[in-house]
Formats: structure tokens, C-alpha cells, sequence
């Protein structure tokens, strides 16, 4: 049995990976690491674990959760991750990280978007980027995994088959995405009380959100040219779930069928990728609590442009699920396990 | 007292355009026709209504209506409208059309985008399209008003600035749309029950959605040169409210600020428009209930595109407060009588 | 024009009474007095208010308060209302106070619930409890008012028929009430964000909730005995409203029709109390904002109990419009001014 | 390998029947029955199960079930089942039938409560009924298992230790239970439509829901004598989840600590049943998606009276996950097989 460790395990991102965790069948969970809730049984502070997570949080100790721990996974707040992680790297371990730390080939653009430079730089060269539909090969040799933002997995996903093949105008692109309130996360914040959230709906850091530099890096290598594009979140009412809705200018004229034969062909190995038969797009509640990428599109041939439609649940395969399947990877599990539930649809 | 008669009463617009009556100084509600529920108060369909208004709904009868309403709303199916309308307007009624029959300057694109030839092409004619911002002064003048559809008051108020004041580029407009489940009206249907709704999102009718048209012709009128653009409608999990996110590419630099300034300049004298100071952006919940429209907008430099941010209570602003304040025009009542309720926010 | 201050006008009671007094045609608010917002505009901290109501927040200030206005509503935290109350009474105000803290006939009680001696109990037999439908004569008559607590209002509505008629066995009342989470306050808190509450439910403080207190003083003083009850109090994923579902043992048999024409002759003369016709019962959605009460019943036969349903928004009749109402009596306007908006039912 | 069918699979309680069993290892869906949906891959009418299970629907053919099936889950609607499930059980098959008309040990009460005479009285006695928590070992010697309501699940456990112990007294008894939509299934119906339901609450059916006689058959049973009870459902604006609120007169003083005690050692082999310690209580998003049920309690010692809050998932305990657990027993499986997954919570 692997042993791995949950470090920020009670926020949102964390608590998903724990509960994936507990239907895995190669791995133990050993440590969960909780500032807020040390001492406390972890079945306390999710009661959905009693009986199945029973561990106590503890505080952070670089020491024991590397003596306890094969692999860790890091949901710690942007920067408190960057302290902690190249103590345990050094030490040896396996390390999937769901901060934005480890994300980016080039620390300039971690800078630019962060706001701050990045503390280890030497460290962000030994990193992969964990969207492991793009860069599988890549992730099994590497032990440090920068696990992709869940804006970005939705993005990028949708718009590669396009981008790879040269079928659009790449200076077109325009995403707008809808997220659940669970991307938010669980610290106490006003726009995130129920009252505030439920029968509305909002943007927000329009034209300045940071997944916007994970999607131009990813699209940008898969094209073989720099790529600058809009993405607009949004914020809607149910806890799970990104829709994002992409535009782009075609090169050529396609017709939606033609697109949606190129998309099954890109994706053909890839178990967690659904591409939907044209006249049919996906919805968020055919995801929701799974690991699965719905993807769907339409071409206007009014306008020569494709939307594409792309919806994935943000905490699964936009937080712990792509982490799990990472972990898979790098540890030699097949790259499914724990991870083959249907969404929940009700 | 103006004597109104409400036509399609107990649909979802129909209904709202009775609460928002009930409030009105100056009309009297005589006549609620609902083919369903003809012989039963309207406040035992709707109980919010109870000693507000006790109505007894009738079946339609030309002759009676005619007597007993100087002026009518049509909040009935797309179709039956058009069967009635023309008899009622013989009989030398004002009549403010909920439907889309009477929203366009050409048949042709009706017949385009409603698969069948208009039955009433003379009297389109004697139509104006109810969009009090852009035709107070004709609607003033006419009895016959095409009340707009809910996503086209949301987007076309939008980006009229834009477009009169040719800052953007006309073949670059993007409109995502995001409505509530009201919007889809009280049929019986699966995916408006509350279970396949909730906690999900969704697209439809991707580059086909009527109200495109409707868009089209009228910022099309205000650039005068054809315009064609994307619209993307999606079901959010709410009742009331649509927020629009709206791309247009930039014909020439301009900041946030500047822009903020030239849509304050072109809505200065609307009461029901607010335009929101750069740095902040509407949402759902500002305006729902109320006949306001909320609009914002964000340069982003690097790609010299403007997002602009529109809201608006598809009920009110987009069905029955517009309704009502197209009869206020047509009877010279003050714009406001009766809308100018703050929203609920809670 | 009454000039009235709201004191604590930011908090979810505070806005709805900003909200309902924007509509109300006797009044001018001359004062928002909010310490977290003091400095802002109120339509900055809820946009729905703008071009309706334009204030600015301030800081407490009792001399100021005191000079610009006639009457106040004080929506403040339990606690912070006792300090602030004594001084603006001696100053001759008309106040009217949404805490718990003017809400008993005997300081004991107060004292029991609350965990602390009352600070000004020679204030406390000044006021009246603002239940208009009970105490209308009294209130009258009164310058300080506790306005009663949301779950109360909706309980002692429900009941007091039974009560006053003695046609139920006092010692077998329960109370099993559902409440959206408005009712518990803009403070930030984790059980009411999002999603910790969407989807959920929960019972909480059950035997020991603070309103069982005031729900026992009324009945009891309808009963002219000493009542004590059971009440449970739960909240529900929805932004307003509450549902109180009572039930009670009859001391003789009845017919739901018999008990239902009780309730009618008991409330004849209320404006804003719905009794419902046997077979038919109240639901939220019927008075969501709207100051009205919906209350119908079931007898069942198999038991010789009643179980009673009764419905409020918990924001308007349950606090800010209950407030309203009272001010209407306090200060001779007609009693439903400002209170006449049918609810959303959307 | 198992080989089952899901008759009437496409509702929602089939299809949760589906979602669970596909987790399941030791089973095999044959065949998935659906009247509406004959033809049409589930997958396509539930597509979060794409390519985890995409069997095509089929009509009802009993010589076609019986040749492909060991066990069959009915989840007809009420009524039809009666018509199939003689002819299945004649053939050797193993039943588990989700509707109410195998759940009774006296056809008398079945025909009260349902109008109309019991069609197989004679299979009635065959079958038993099947909370598994209270029948294990009747139910490892059958094959038609009466599976039982979703309320009646969540009721019946949360009273069980306080009859069997003859803590209470049996007339006292009321039970105000709210649950989710999916309660309500999925046929089109305006009461389950989302703007109906959302932001509101409701009861329905006080003092004649059908689940009010299987809780008294149960606790009667338990108790050695009549026990009749007060039963009062009600909708809630959440998909999942039952929350039941109990109340019941002690028969002698008890602390909530010594009733937690004594719930403790009646579930101690109970791997489904969570007791919460005294000063906690179960929510409804600590069992949603699961199997599990959470019990706590309270003590009112002002009025001798406990509260008993108990949560289940409606679909799964309250129906699917129970019905595979039946499954289990009958079919030898361990009891928990592919029901070991923790709730949802978010």
C-alpha cells in the first residue's frame, strides 16, 4: 500500500482528494494535515467520513510526514505550498501539488500573474504539469506535479483538438466559464455566504483572472506560437461543476460533424474524455461528481466560428481527481483506479 | 382608471405582468384569460395574489375583451398570439405583444427564424418594437408594440453604445447569455423540473437561439450596416435573471474609464439603465425583481477587447416590467409609474 | 414626512427595512447607521438601492440620530441594542427594536433565555410586544416596541386560535419550524456559506432556541395559564421564509372545515393574515416578500389532533415588515401602508 | 457473476439502482426495463453513465427477464409492478420490488391505504418486508422482498430503540419529515418543476401519506402492540435527502446521554446506522449520496419529551442503496458490498 499524506485536507480541494482516496485501492492515507483542525478527527469535521476516514489532523511536520508519507498531496492557499514543499521534495518524496506554484515552464509568467517571484525557482524546473491528457509521458517520470487550476483543465481540454490541428484563428479565442461556489473555497468570505450566491449570478476578475496564463502556456506550446486569449469567470449557484463556453474563428469551413470526428480522434485513447455526437453538448450534472470531461461543440457557419462547449466538475477533475490520476501515473497504478464512479447526475 | 386585460395570465410572464399591474396607480385589471384555468380565481392559481387580485380567469372572447379593456397584454404561446392580435386590433384596442410575432421590421426574417411566413405581415407593419430605450418616440405614436424578448433587452442595451458609437469592431460581437429557469416558461417539461435543473448548467440552442435575430436587427439599425453575431444561450440554476457577458474587439484604444463615460453619456437620461463605475460590475441579484438593467464593462488591453457585463430581470425588465412600461408610454402615464420597485438582492 | 433612521441598517433585517420604507409614501429615512459600512453609500453596499436610496452610512450617533429623526428601527445585534436604546428613548423617540431585547413581560424570563440580566428593566415595562395582530390596541398607545422574532410571529399566528378557544390540550404542543438562511444574519460564518447549505438540512438548537421563550409568554397569556412547548427549529436551503408545521391534541373532536371557520372569525378583521379553506394549505412561495400569513390546517381524525401550517417571510412579516407595521400604528398612518406588494411567487 | 435487471430503470429511483449496481463487483445488469425509453442506450437518457454502462433500454418481455436474470429490481410505478412480479416470481426469479405493494404483513392495511384490494394477496404472504436493519435474517430466506419507502426508512430507525425499549409513550409519537425533490420522482408534474419548488417549502398529504401505516406496521410490531402516529411529509428545495424530526413523551426522565447510550447498543452491529453523540446532531449532507443513516437526539427535560433527528438519503437508503443491500443479503454477497462510499457533503 502506497502511504500518502493530505496536506490542507479540509478545504475543499483537500477533503475531495481524502474522500477519493478512501475508494482507492492501492494506497493508505496516513497523515492529514490541517492548521485549522489539528487535533480533531477529520470524521468530525466532514461527518460523511465517519466510519470511513476516522484519521486525526495534525499540524504541519515536515519529520513525520516524511517518514509516514510515500506521496503527499499539497491543497495548502497559494504560497503557504511553496514553504512547505521543498523540504519534502528534498526528502524525497512524491509530491502532487493543487496550488498555482508549480504550474508554469517559465517563472516570469508565474510572476507576472502572481504578482510576486516565485520562491523556487530551481525547484519549478524539476516540475511537471499535471494535465495528464497532454503531458502523460512526461508526468510517470517526474515526482513534483504542478496539478492544473480547474478553469484551466475545462479550457484547455476543449480547445487542443482546435488549436493542435490548426483549425482556428488563434488570435480569436474567447472563453467564458461558469463555475460552482466550491471553487471558491471554504474560508469565510461574504460573496461566498449562501444568501449572497443562490438565485444569482456574477463575473468576476474579468480580463485579470491567473488561470488565464495556465490556458495561454498550455494552448500556446500546443500551437508553436505565443497565444493571448479573453477568459471571463463566472460565478453560479451549485457547488460543483465549470461549464465553459469557447469561441474561436475557423480557418477553414468545417461543419460540426467534420469538428466532432477530429475531437473523437484526438481523444480516442482517453478514457476520462467524452466527446458528445454533434447535436448534443454536455451539461454540468453529467459530470458532477466524476472524473469525466464532457465536450461538445457547434459550428455557426453564418459566422465561421466553432463553440465549444466543456464541462467538467471542478473538484474532481479540476482539483483531486486529476491529482488521483496523477498520482496513478507517477506510481504505477492503472490510471483509472478510484476513479471509474459515474457522476451523480441526481 | 385604464381598463387592461391580461391575456396568457397565467404563465410565468403573464402572471408577473398581473403583480406588476397590481401595483400600478393607474389601471384597473378587468379581464385575466387563461385558456387552463378559465372559471378559477387567478389567486387560487397563484396564491401570492390573495385579496391583491381575486380575478376569476376567462376563456378568450374577442367581443368581451373588446368591451372591456382599452388596452391588452398578449403573453400567449408563439402562434396564438397572431390568430388573436388581428382582431383586436380591428376593434381599435392598444395591445403590447409578450410573443415574438411582432418584433421585426421584415417578415422575411421572422419567416427565417420562426420557420414559417408571418400571418399578419400587414399589420407587422403597424408594429413598433417595444424597446423603450432606443424607441421611446415611436412607441409613443403606436398601438401595437412587439414587447422585446428577455436575452435581446439584456444584449442589445448592452452594446448599443458600442455599436452607435462605432468603437468596435461589428464583426466581432460574442453575447454568452445566462438565464434563469423562468425563462423557459410553466409548461410541463423535463428539463425545467427542479431536479434536472438544480446544481446543473447548461447551452442551447447554440448559434440557432431566435432572439439572434432580434439582436441583430437592432444594432444593426443603430450601426447601419448589417450586422450577424454569436449569441449562446444557457439555463442556470435559478428562477429569475439573466446575466449577459458581452465581446466586442476595440476599433481603437480605449480605457475602461473612457468607455464607462460614453455609456453613462448615451443611458444619462434613462432611468432604468445603471451604468456601473469601472471596478465593479453588476450581478443577478441587483436587479432581479426590479425593472433596472445593470451594465459594466472591463478593456482587456492586451487583446484590445471590451467585456461588458449586462443584467437584467428577464420578468420585468425582460417581459412585464417592459410591458407596462410600453403602456405607460402609449397612455401618458409618467415612463416610471408602477417599476419603480429596488430589487430584491435577498 | 415621518423622519425615521434604520440603526444596524446593513444586516439582512436592517436592508429589508430600508427596502420596505423606500416604498412607503410617509416617510423620509434620514439616517443609516451602519458601524461596519459607516462612510459608504448604502446603494454601494446593495446595488439593488441605487437611484432609490442613496445614503450614506454613518457612525452612531445618539445626538445626531436624535435630532434628525422622529423614529428608529434598531436592527442592531442582541446586546448592542441596550445600550444604545436607553438614550435615544429619553430623547422622546418612537423606537421600534428588532433584538430580543424589548420582547418580555417579566425580566426573569429574558434573563433565563438570554443568559444574562436585562440592563434596563425599568425600560422593559415601557414597551410592548409588537405583535400587531395581539397587541394592536397597546402598541398604539407605545412609544418602544420589541418587535417579535421571526419563528415567533409564524408560531403564535398559528396558534393562538387554538389557544384563545381552549380547544386544545396546552401540554401537547409542538412546533416544527423551517427557515431560510436570511434568518440567520450577514455575519460570516461556515454554516452559512453556500455550500455548506445548499442541498442540506439541519435542525439546530432544538429544546433551547431563544424564540420557544417568547412563543410561551403569548400563548400562555392567551391561555391564561402557563404554557410550555416543544420547538424545533431547522434550516432550510432557500434564502426566505419559514414554515412552521404545529401540531396539538384537540380536547374534543372537530372537522379541519369546523376549525378552519374558527381561525376565519378569529382573523376576520386582519388584512394580512390568509386563513386557508379546508384541503388547501399555505407554502412558502405564497408570501415570500410580501408581509402577509398563510395559515390552514388538518384535522386528523385517527388521533383527534391538529396539525397546523403556517408561513411567513421571515425577513418582511417576521422582522422588517412587521416593523413597519408597527410603525403605521405607532404613528397613525394606515396600517398596511408600504405593505401592500402581493410576494414573488418567482 | 449476478445477472439482474432494473425494471423501470430510467426513474430515478431505477436509475440509482443502476449507478449503484455499477459499482457493485459481484453483479452483472442483463437487462434495464423502460416503457418510455425502449431502444434509447441508458447512456443516452443518463449520460453521466456513458461508457460505465450503456445497455439499451428495453420493453417489459417477463420470458426475456426470465431467461437473462437471477435477481430483478421493480421499480415500476404502483400498480404495475403487481401485474409483473407474479409472473417473475413463478419463473424462480429473486425480487426486490421498490413499490409499496409488497410491504405489508396484511392486505387489509394495504387496501386501506391504497384503495383498492391487494392483487396477489396470496404472494403478499411470500414476501417480507425489507429494512434490513430490522428483517435480516427473514429476509437471507426469501425472494420477494418488499423494499421500503424512503420515509418510511429514515422513520422507523430513528423510533426503533425507543419502542423496542418501551421508553416512550406509543401515542405521543409525531414525526414532521422533510425531503428532497427526487422524492417526487421524475413524471412531469407542476408541483416538480424548479420554479415551484426552489426557494420554497411545503407540506403535503398531512395525516394520509401511505408511509404514515408501514412506520406503524413496523413500530408496532416492535412494540407488541397498535401503535399509531401522527406523519407529516413535506418538500424541501434540495434533490436529495430526507431529514425526519421526531417526537415522542418519555416514560421516564432520561438524559439525551443515556438515550444515546441505549441507541448505541441497539445499532452496535449496525454498519449502516451512525448514533451521534450527545451535543451533535446528523444533516442531511453528511449522508446524501450514501447509504448511511445518522441518528441523534435530544432531550427536552422541561417537557420530558425526546427529539430524535434522523437523515438517510432518499435514493439510496430510502430506496437503491437498500435494495442492493436486500440484494446482498439474499444473494450471499457481504452486506456492504458497493455500498461503502461516503456521502457527497459538497
Amino acid at each position: 500500500m502506497l502511504k500518502v499524506g493530505v496536506l490542507g485536507g479540509t478545504g475543499y480541494a483537500g477533503i475531495e482528494t481524502v474522500r477519493l482516496l478512501s475508494k482507492h485501492s492501492g494506497v493508505e492515507i496516513t497523515r492529514i494535515v490541517s492548521q485549522s483542525f489539528a487535533g480533531q478527527k477529520i470524521s468530525d469535521v466532514y461527518q460523511n467520513l465517519r466510519g470511513i476516514c476516522d484519521l486525526t489532523c495534525c499540524a504541519l511536520d515536515v519529520e513525520d510526514i516524511a517518514e509516514n508519507c510515500d506521496l503527499v498531496f499539497t491543497a495548502l492557499p497559494h504560497g503557504a505550498s511553496k514553504e512547505v514543499i521543498p523540504s519534502l521534495y528534498e526528502k524525497g518524496l512524491k509530491i502532487i501539488d493543487l496550488s498555482g506554484d508549480f504550474r508554469y515552464n517559465d517563472e516570469k509568467v508565474y510572476e507576472k500573474w502572481y504578482g510576486a517571484p516565485h520562491s523556487s525557482p530551481e525547484l519549478l524546473k524539476e516540475s511537471v504539469y499535471g494535465l495528464c491528457e497532454l503531458h502523460r509521458d512526461e508526468i510517470k517520470t517526474h515526482r513534483l506535479i504542478g496539478n492544473p487550476g480547474c478553469y484551466t483543465t475545462c479550457s484547455i481540454l476543449a480547445l487542443a483538438p482546435l488549436v493542435a490541428n490548426r483549425l482556428i484563428d488563434n488570435k480569436s479565442i474567447i472563453i467564458d466559464a461558469k463555475s460552482g461556489v466550491t471553487g471558491a473555497g471554504r474560508g469565510l468570505a461574504l460573496p461566498s455566504m449562501f444568501c449572497e450566491c443562490t438565485e444569482s449570478m456574477k463575473a468576476y476578475k474579468v480580463a485579470t483572472h491567473r488561470h488565464t496564463s495556465e490556458i495561454e502556456q498550455e494552448l500556446s506550446c500546443l500551437a508553436g506560437e505565443e497565444i493571448m486569449l479573453s477568459f471571463t469567470p463566472h460565478l453560479a449557484p451549485m457547488k460543483r461543476g465549470i461549464l465553459a463556453t469557447s469561441y474561436a474563428s475557423l480557418q477553414a469551413e468545417k461543419s460540426t460533424e467534420e469538428l466532432v470526428e477530429i475531437y473523437k480522434k484526438f481523444y480516442q485513447k482517453e478514457k476520462f474524455v467524452r466527446v458528445y455526437e454533434a447535436g448534443t453538448l454536455p451539461e454540468v450534472k453529467h459530470i458532477t461528481g466524476s472524473n469525466y470531461v464532457g465536450i461538445g461543440l457547434v459550428v455557426d457557419p453564418r459566422l465561421r466560428r466553432v463553440v465549444v462547449v466543456s464541462c467538467i466538475d471542478n473538484l474532481v477533475k479540476g482539483a483531486a481527481g486529476q491529482a488521483v490520476q496523477n498520482m496513478n501515473l507517477i506510481c504505477g497504478f492503472p490510471e483509472d483506479t478510484g476513479l471509474t464512479d459515474a457522476g451523480f447526475y441526481l
